[in-house]
């Protein structure tokens, strides 16, 4: 029977890392958003870097925009309008002082990602998404809980201003 | 002899796919900053996402930092000190308003980044650089030019402030 015991311990630390692994680089599923039915894309937190971006007003909002494989290629090749497939991602947080660091600098210059507030996806499907010209959009607030339908209705007619196929973010070299 | 062209072709073809990839991924190589040695890590710029960072005063610094997969596994393992073999890549661009999206959203809010200005990588080797922590520094311009020694002087002992294993930067979820 020890084999067995082994086994089902070696089962179980196993389950246990890729749930640990899952957390750390973005878990994904969960409920769905409306309107677009998306979910959160397993592993978005691995992906790579698209740009960062600063949004002050009513937001002191603070991203990491980052794009799935489709959306890297796409962009470092300048190919627009984006491919079907496409994903790109906003991870946001609270634009915050860092007193730590000011004490170092000596000057209060310094400002990193406070608590994270909520990721946003835009995803492209032309056939599936055609009446918000080929783009879903997602919003999860930091517990994973979808955006509103009235919420989501703004992010397309916002979107469709931007000049580079509904997309704001350039990317950064 | 087509065959030979043709393999010509293809070989010419697959070398110039292969720079641009390069160049998209971040270029390696270059010329070796000063002090420690080091030169730029190939492939940095497709490494994953540790934070985002903003520094006004003088700076007006719009910065991502990626990090290897040594860092990142350290990073999201909460393990400090860093192993050796870590790389944190700091990526700077100037921090400018956009007006593009400011006209769309109304208001003067919308920062992103503009020209870049340099890359910073930490490298982690408790041995070769044991008289500094264990970290070596690299600084260099958008060129690819590294910086001066005295710049690279001034690294270490204000990194040493850093209560987490002289790195300022935190995980960002």
């Amino acid at each position: 029977m020890r084999w067995i015991a082994f086994l089902l311990i070696a089962v179980v630390i196993g389950a246990g890392a890729i749930i640990l692994t899952d957390r750390a680089s973005g878990q994904g599923g969960g409920e769905a958003a409306p309107i677009y039915g998306i979910k959160i894309p397993a592993g978005y937190r691995d992906w790579r870097l698209v740009s960062v971006a600063h949004e002050e007003g009513n937001l002191h909002s603070f991203a990491a925009i980052l794009g799935n494989d489709v959306a890297i290629k796409a962009y470092r090749d300048g190919k627009l309008p984006f491919p079907d497939g496409t994903i790109i991602a906003a991870l946001h947080y609270s634009h915050t002082a860092s007193a730590e660091n000011d004490k170092v600098f000596g000057d209060p210059q310094s400002f990193v990602p406070g608590p994270q507030t909520n990721v946003q996806f835009m995803v492209k499907d032309s056939k599936k998404y055609a009446s918000t010209g080929g783009w879903g959009y997602a919003h999860f607030d930091k517990d994973g809980k979808p955006g509103t339908e009235a919420a989501l209705k703004t992010c397309a007619p916002c979107h469709a201003m931007a000049t580079r196929d509904s997309v704001f973010t350039t990317y950064a070299p």
